[in-house]
């Protein structure tokens, strides 16, 4: 073997140690999540801290910085040799970029971050109970205030929010993701005014009484079909439906089911399933390194929402499933037409809650709290004015305002937990999607008879070669530009929109 | 804070660090044999693999021998402060024994160890399905090496197997375990004898069909009224059933159910609980230190033995629950009276199998492993040898010899794990029980009264109070000792079993 390769296997050797410690990691959080008993939490936490305190120390130790300097120059990010090939350079290059970000941090402000987070969210749950803003609030402005110190620590070029977004989505900047946002939200908004001219009536049987083992066995056979066998992708219930993966044949999906509410399961079937494929794809071979690690946080939603959404919600697919849906559930289906059907799953409204949206109000709930989290951050925007600006814009783009603040800015745990720039890559995802489905349509242009035939199939290989089998060689516009041939744009997402509702609606 | 004490909390901070990432390693083993995807195993054993690598480090690292060392003479065990209480005084010598005996090893003989088990209890898995000793053979003769290389690591007085003893039930010796086995096992064969000149005709009703789910609730049921409650003690299903703890507030129990075999599920639970209840009431002040640990193996079967065995087959123990079970089960136990039921399940008879014997003739397939193991180890019997001395063994205690060795000499997984020397602790586990019992009927003369009435709520106190508490301070011989006021001796088991199948087969 050269040494070239020796030093890069190095490398892998303590990069698959960190993933090793991640996956047991994720195993802690999947088992918090589903049957840890109640009083295990304390334990727990304490199991969690100290993983995270080893990790920390593993990600920026002396042997791996050595390790990885032999082959790049931690510096300049000039790769020192010419003897790898250029999915071993695009590693080292992640590589590089990890180590730096990880690095300019320290494990007291890590081991802090994660003591007023812990802290904050048990005071969010508290205030979200009791409608009390007050009870969070001193909570929020501290974490407000690490995240401006956090961006500080990161480096950004223009706006402390850059390096926030980075790192969920990296190489995205807060001035791309708002000239994004920009196209976007007087699009939505008009698209909601359309929709909105022939509010169909709500169709009652979507209320009707659902037996949940039915609704798992449904969702469990969407699942299979979309290629997750058993044998390496369960599913389990947890309050809030999650996917996490341990390895690509051990990847896990938790739903809910209530007796009412079933479309709600359903989707959240193939949103996280569409979450577990890309994770189940990754390579096998390359597990540990960054060619077996999934791009970002924007893409991953981008995996998720195509199947829920952009799939999940074609005339197609219920062409094909409807007719199951309605054997499964004759009393309540039986007598339902499809396109009765179809047009209520596309019902589009304004409301509260983001985790409830429709597909054309979803984004703005994101764009609001882009808005937000950006004022908040360059100090436009004190904590303590949040509820009334949330309430005022919620007025302002949705028509519609919350009477509490449970049902408002206390609606999501990620303030709570310290993700500011998160959200944005959830609007991010939907917009990458549409790209993405334009691109498969070109290459499969009968894909809407195939999917009404019940062939999912193809969209799983599409989606392997395109996006899976890359890992993170891509950043996720290089990603996106590949596959679509042109640069990320709403574009493709709007004409998707637009030509859906102005059909359903016209 | 005196400096004694600051060197004192330095050793439990590290030895909690051991602690923490050996529970993680227990997750890690229940989710492998409950919930984990088929196709998981591979990541699994990386991750077990990865994670027996850093405990050992943390075992026998510099960082815990100096923080020791400051306390206690490694070379003498002298501790070399009289500043600490008696408690910590013996939870510095246990941790001292366990870094001394861990230093003995390395860390190529552990992996080494680890890999041939690994494959052995592979082949093992084939052997026994193909009833083919020939394939587990070499195996088998490379483990009995590796194991006889560690017994000379270890170090032993007197007879090698002393030392593998000493891993599972530190301080017994293989003289003493011979002496206490050749008290036991010409009492119980004459006790068979005795009970075989009675033999109720097996009773059909025991091999009903008995609804699993059912059968499930009556075992949790017991499980709580044991004193385990649902917020820190959870219930799965596995292959073989087995209990394990996280931590006292983490504790885990697995069970199987069949609709056959209903009264095996139900022991099954009162076994494991037995088990979970020691685990659950360790000391949660002291978790990470010896001070919240088991005494050892023998003392952990003990109590799960306690609960199987002395009160879950104890008359009062169904005159309370039978009435249960038979509204449970009204079509198959209305008509039988709780002296058939209480005969049934005391039915006296050698079988093949150690884990379907009865209580009279468990200790005799233990009896027969301990003599084999012995002959194994210093040599006197060859590996080939070991179905044809098998065979015969069966044939002269117990009067019947298996068909196959899948009955035989392979139908136990302890070899091909390479768990020499634990056998023991099985009998030990009982013996030590029929001691304990006697001590509780001292101190509790009512004792069948309160379990007639249900309640068995003294008995989880009085177990905390004489062996829980004290978690390692005390070694099993010194404990059972200090709870009974005289030596460890067959005499009150022995007297027990007698009294009590005497009795019902008079």
């Amino acid at each position: 073997m050269s040494d070239v390769l020796k030093q890069y296997r190095e490398v892998v050797s303590l990069s698959k140690e960190i993933q090793l410690m991640t996956s047991i990691d994720s195993l802690l959080e999947w088992d918090k999540e589903t049957y840890m008993p109640e009083q295990g939490i304390r334990i727990r936490s304490l199991q969690k801290e100290y993983l995270a305190k080893i990790l920390y120390e593993k990600k920026t130790s002396k042997g791996f910085q050595e390790a990885l300097s032999k082959l790049i120059d931690l510096e300049s990010g000039k790769v020192l040799t010419d003897a790898l090939d250029p999915a071993k350079v695009a590693a080292l290059q992640r590589w590089r970029r990890d180590f730096i970000q990880d690095s300019k941090l320290d494990r007291d402000f890590v081991s802090e971050l994660a003591r007023i987070t812990s802290e904050a969210a048990h005071a969010w749950q508290q205030a979200k109970r009791q409608n009390a803003y007050s009870i969070f609030l001193p909570h929020l402005e501290k974490i407000i205030e690490k995240n401006c110190i956090l961006a500080e620590k990161l480096g950004y070029d223009q706006h402390p929010y850059d390096a926030l977004i980075d790192i969920y989505e990296p190489e995205m900047t807060t001035a791309e993701v708002k000239s994004l946002f920009e196209q976007l939200k007087p699009f939505l908004i008009e698209l909601i005014a359309i929709s909105n001219k022939h509010d169909f009536s709500e169709k009652g049987f979507i209320h009707g009484d659902f037996a949940r083992e039915l609704q798992l066995d449904f969702g469990k056979k969407l699942i299979n079909d979309m290629g997750l066998a058993d044998d390496f992708c369960r599913i389990d219930r947890s309050t809030h439906p999650f996917c996490l993966s341990l390895h690509p044949k051990d990847v896990r999906i938790t739903s809910h089911a209530h007796c009412k509410n079933m479309m709600s399961n359903i989707f959240t079937h193939l949103h996280e399933g569409g979450h577990a494929l890309y994770e189940a794809n990754l390579s096998e071979e390359h597990f540990g390194t960054p060619l077996a690690q999934s791009v970002s946080s924007g893409i991953h939603e981008s995996q998720s929402r195509f199947w829920e959404a952009i799939i999940g919600h074609s005339q197609p697919f219920w062409e094909f499933y409807f007719p199951k849906l309605q054997s499964l559930f004759p009393d309540q289906l039986a007598s339902v037409s499809l396109q009765s059907f179809y047009q209520t799953i596309h019902r589009v409204k304004p409301s509260l809650i983001r985790v409830h949206a429709d597909e054309v109000t979803y984004c703005l709930h994101i764009i609001l709290r882009f808005e937000m989290e950006l004022d908040l951050i360059s100090g436009k925007l004190k904590a303590k004015d949040v509820p009334e600006v949330w309430n005022h814009k919620m007025q302002q783009i949705f028509g519609i305002a919350p009477s509490s603040d449970a049902e408002g800015c206390l609606q999501d745990i990620h303030w709570a937990i310290g993700a500011f720039g998160y959200f944005p890559t959830y609007a991010l995802g939907n917009i990458y999607s549409g790209q993405l489905f334009q691109a498969l349509k070109k290459d499969h242009p009968d894909w809407s008879q195939q999917i009404g035939n019940g062939n999912l199939t193809f969209l799983k290989t599409w989606l392997c070669e395109n996006i899976y089998r890359h890992g993170r060689r891509y950043s996720a516009k290089e990603l996106i530009q590949k596959v679509s041939g042109k640069e990320l744009s709403t574009i493709d997402y709007m004409s998707y929109l637009s030509e859906k509702y102005r059909k359903i609606y016209r």
